[in-house]
């Protein structure tokens, strides 16, 4: 209960409900292994992605007159995207209050990008169902800030290789570097494997139809390891 | 202007900012040829497709407590698409109302499916910014309660198919064939394109990775050009 205050105060909102918090928090894994009464936050999930969409669809409206519809809808892609929810999840510390199974724990869970993202929708819906869309807004807009600045001026936010480097660098560490390791399939449907390493060792791989891509991936793999092992 | 209020009453709601109800009615091919002042419905289109997620997420979650994650996801998608959202302005008789530009007009722009469904998602973004969700959401419920029913009962509501074969039946004639004309692309690749003949004359044709799905894409366009001349 102390933990859930402690959440309450980081993310400065104080549920009525508090079931709607705790259910926001619990990822399936941990629903699954104690079975009675535990819900998982799965549901509200797939109804905060929607409130998420219409909060950042009418700020963008309303706020950018100039936009077309063609640019609002690029700029809201940014900002609704698995790698914007992830920074928001890492900003309010969500890694170290969701409650995971046994199994998620140990392959390092907390720190991976989908969990944190998927339960900061599910704390968005959480908001909304508590106290409205109007307080959830405002909530959510606060969250979103520097997300939607970005996603505006035409700078993409922070990638994953921009996540790792610094993270890796607030560590003590500078060396960072990317092996291409592998390359197969026909030339019109090659696929990239890349490594990542860090100080020398092998941190995270990842595959793609670029190198480019084939980076991005594995500097989310290593980013998960990383601030799982740091 | 009687025709805006003629359209009022088929919808069921008045304006108070009647320029919004304009706006959701204007396509952008009628304001690219008037200029001045004039503003298409893209932008009210971008909000009115997260209004419309968003009440059907609320809906489905409040009423399918039951349902898990996956199968509300299913349903919403099921709801939100270009199909159901051509169905829902044609019982308003959207087509009627819309303005269109001359070339699009010629080319049967009046019973484009996507047209009109964009159309639809304009006009619940313009009643949403005309009296808030509260009202949007109870107007937009009441145009969707079928598509809603259909979706969650597993049904697939109406296809093109289907579609097609209730206008054309309508209109008198019975007789509607589908004829594969055509076969191209390696094994894995194949595109089949169909032709949809209704009494004996060729009224559309499409393209598919299957024969289904050439077979629907036919119908769709051979309702545009049936609705258009019958």
């Amino acid at each position: 209960m102390n933990k859930i205050k402690e959440f309450e105060e980081i993310i400065g909102y104080k549920f009525l409900n508090i079931r709607l918090l705790e259910t926001a928090l619990t990822h399936s894994s941990y629903a699954n292994e104690k079975r009675k009464n535990s819900v998982c936050n799965e549901r509200l999930e797939f109804l905060g992605d929607s409130v998420l969409s219409l909060v950042t669809s009418r700020y963008l409206f309303e706020n950018y007159k100039n936009l077309p519809e063609g640019e609002l809808t690029k700029a809201r892609a940014q900002i609704v995207c698995e790698r914007s929810l992830f920074l928001c999840a890492q900003n309010i510390e969500l890694g170290n209050f969701i409650m995971l199974g046994k199994g998620e724990e140990m392959t390092g869970g907390r720190t991976r990008p989908s969990i944190l993202a998927d339960a900061f929708e599910a704390l968005i819906a959480a908001i909304y169902l508590d106290s409205g869309l109007d307080r959830a807004r405002e909530w959510l807009l606060s969250q979103l800030y520097d997300t939607i600045q970005l996603s505006v001026s035409g700078k993409s936010f922070k990638d994953y290789k921009t996540m790792l480097q610094e993270t890796v660098q607030a560590s003590g560490e500078t060396d960072i570097n990317y092996a291409l390791t592998g390359q197969s399939g026909p030339d019109h449907k090659k696929v990239f494997t890349v490594e990542v390493l860090i100080g020398g060792k092998v941190y995270g791989s990842g595959e793609g139809s670029s190198k480019k891509n084939a980076e991005q991936n594995a500097a989310k793999s290593a980013l998960e390891r990383f601030s799982r092992e740091k």
